[in-house]
């Protein structure tokens, strides 16, 4: 009778919908949605979470959702609408986990109901997380609002909150029941978000789809200028490319292989050194410039694709240097190499390129060529666009 | 554009070992899982937390742990051994929680590294849920010391503490990445958590597996007088049951049909009613004796059925009475049965004997006849072996 060896499989699937005014009468989406998950006899609830952040550029938005479900009875709408602070905030205080365990509590929203977030992703991330742990794991449903949210983080399976600064340090793994990137919501980012939630973009066509790459030079005006058909076409792309990435990989993490990690050592303890100044897309496009002149000193990346992707940055609006990169004491950007290290359970593992749509990943990283590229970006810096 | 239909399935696999004296140095049980995932490059720790009810009983359990770890270097031992208070105020205190996740962060535990969890039920309740939320899910092994947490429990996917008083309010579907079952922690359990333990076994019995049942019938006698071969058996079959009952359907409860809450609707009720005096074991057999005798009034159970369950029961030192079945207002026991509706998400569902190992779903209960039933356990209840 020595042992048993456990082993199943727990099966994810949930739509992700690209749309536009998704709370307008005529838009059926979201209600057909419900309507397909309604089963006789439960009485489903929805309790809906804002981002605080949005309200003021989106003022209809509560009422149009009071509207929008009146029509309807497959789902009772909680009458209270919660708003959470947005922003990074939103995942660093304890006191707003709990307030949204509270409304779970208070509405009795059981496992069957569901919690409906609509904001970037700090805001989705700290929902999706209390959403997560409350009676193991209420339906909840993500509607990001920013170029990131709606391209990357939420779309994804991944949620948390901080924890004494932190990063990220409590959250599970829990796929959303369905998304709806709702793309009128990008039009009153300010230009800093606009442009910080592309950078995730040109990392996954950097690693998986030169194709998309290409996409994005011929772009990357259109972009820089806020045009919202290109937009619309990137966020899809990247989107599209997340979703694959997940399904094709290891959904939960559970190896140590990170392909999305491209350019992020550096990018983490920049927003660190800078305290959190510098927006985590804006530190993630200086983190891949300096992975990309590294791969070309050591002969991976050709010159050619090098000037490619040091001018999509630039072209975007990217700023490819900051100062905090030269603070080259013990706690430098260098150190950024160990904490990574660390993070990662003791072994260094970091994709570098060797062209665009193709990176390998190397276990270690030499000080004085990272050195070495960060001089380059210090002295060709110009002004972004 | 429109849509993207995300799906993907997550494979998790662990083993479930049933041994003695697991921390002696000649058993290498635990020491090869550690070998086995043993991974080059990656030093990994591991940080035990251990139930304060167990130790009076087993004082040489840390030094053992101590010298079991000192003869190898694949994992590191975290010297400091935490301790939580065993038992429901595991899962009551919040406080709890964050020094387990502030001990992760003390002692850096990644996603590498393990939570080894020694003690019942409840700790392994509180210290899964904890390791389930850092870092999104540190690896946790198990080590359950009763009986309900070897047979039950210790070899599920489910974790959870309390919420304001409200019963796993808070918890998270995770696995364990392995399960160590030593019988010899069995042997110093007081009579109640030794026999209380034995009812989710009659419980899946009674919906899975009649010859199950017969060999418990066989065995009742030398259960009820602790003898540890016989129990050895039944935890086996029991967590062999639960851990097919988990593969073999819907692992993290995404769907309505519970059958293993057979017997639990009055129990959880009852357990309430008399303030936990009554352990959930306890009241889990009442309920079970409560739920038969309806099943054989509605012509279901046959007599001679019902006659050997009771009989077990009563065998087993089950008293199948408690006087708040009789508390009969609006809090009273029948009340349990609407709670249990709104627990279910508005529909019940309650799973009813056609015969031994085989159960038929109702979703109607008629109160008329549950008052009967409890009128014949009041009548017939004798005093308890
Ligand atoms: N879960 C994941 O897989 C994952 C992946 C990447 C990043 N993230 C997390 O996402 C967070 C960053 O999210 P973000 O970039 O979406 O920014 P954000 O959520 O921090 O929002 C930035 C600001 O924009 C405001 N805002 C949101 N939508 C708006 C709109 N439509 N119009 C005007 N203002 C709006 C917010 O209120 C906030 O002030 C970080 O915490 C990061 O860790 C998570
Ligand atoms: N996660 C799940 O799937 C699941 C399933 C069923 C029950 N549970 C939970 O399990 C809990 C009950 O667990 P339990 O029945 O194991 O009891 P328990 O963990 O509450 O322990 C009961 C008492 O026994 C002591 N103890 C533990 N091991 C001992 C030993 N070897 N010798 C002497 N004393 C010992 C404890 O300190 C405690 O005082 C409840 O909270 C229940 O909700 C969880
Ligand atoms: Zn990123
Ligand atoms: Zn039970």
């Amino acid at each position: 009778m020595n042992s048993i060896q456990q082993s199943f499989s727990v099966r994810f699937t949930y739509p992700v919908h690209f749309t536009e005014h998704l709370f307008e009468p005529a838009n059926p989406l979201l209600l057909n949605f419900f309507k397909r998950q309604h089963t006789e006899g439960f009485q489903k609830k929805a309790l809906f979470i804002f981002d605080e952040g949005v309200i003021p550029y989106h003022p209809q938005l509560p009422a149009a959702i009071t509207a929008y479900f009146a029509t309807q009875n497959v789902v009772q709408l909680i009458p209270e609408f919660i708003t959470v602070p947005g922003g990074e905030q939103a995942k660093n205080d304890p006191a707003l986990v709990d307030r949204l365990i509270a409304a779970v509590d208070q509405y009795s929203i059981d496992r069957h109901s569901y919690v409906v977030c609509i904001g970037g992703g700090s805001v989705l991330d700290l929902v999706g997380y209390a959403a997560a742990i409350s009676h193991r794991g209420i339906r909840h449903i993500r509607i990001p609002t920013t170029v990131l949210s709606q391209n990357d983080s939420g779309v994804g399976v991944k949620n948390g909150v901080n924890y004494r600064g932190k990063k990220n340090f409590l959250g599970t793994f829990v796929p959303p029941v369905a998304v709806f990137n709702d793309f009128q919501f990008l039009t009153t980012l300010d230009d800093r978000d606009w442009r910080a939630g592309i950078s995730e973009a040109v990392k996954v066509a950097l690693i998986k789809d030169p194709t998309f790459f290409e996409r994005m030079e011929a772009d990357a005006h259109a972009l820089a200028h806020r045009d919202l058909e290109a937009m619309k076409h990137l966020v899809h792309r990247c989107a599209e490319l997340h979703i694959q990435h997940i399904a094709g990989g290891d959904p939960f993490e559970m190896g140590s292989s990170r392909p999305l990690d491209f350019g992020h050592w550096s990018a983490h303890k920049l927003e660190y050194l800078t305290d959190f100044e510098v927006r985590h897309g804006e530190a993630v496009a200086i983190g891949m410039a300096l992975d990309c002149l590294y791969a070309n000193r050591i002969g991976w990346l050709a010159d050619d694709d090098l000037n490619r992707i040091l001018n999509l940055l630039r072209t975007l609006g990217f700023s490819l240097y900051h100062p905090a990169l030269d603070a080259d004491n013990s706690e430098g950007i260098l150190r950024g190499l160990t904490e990574f290290r660390e993070h990662l359970g003791g072994r260094l593992t970091i994709l570098l390129l060797k062209a665009i749509g193709r990176g390998v990943e190397v276990h270690e990283i030499d000080a004085e060529l990272v050195r070495q590229s960060i001089a380059f970006l210090r002295e060709t810096e110009t002004q972004p666009v």
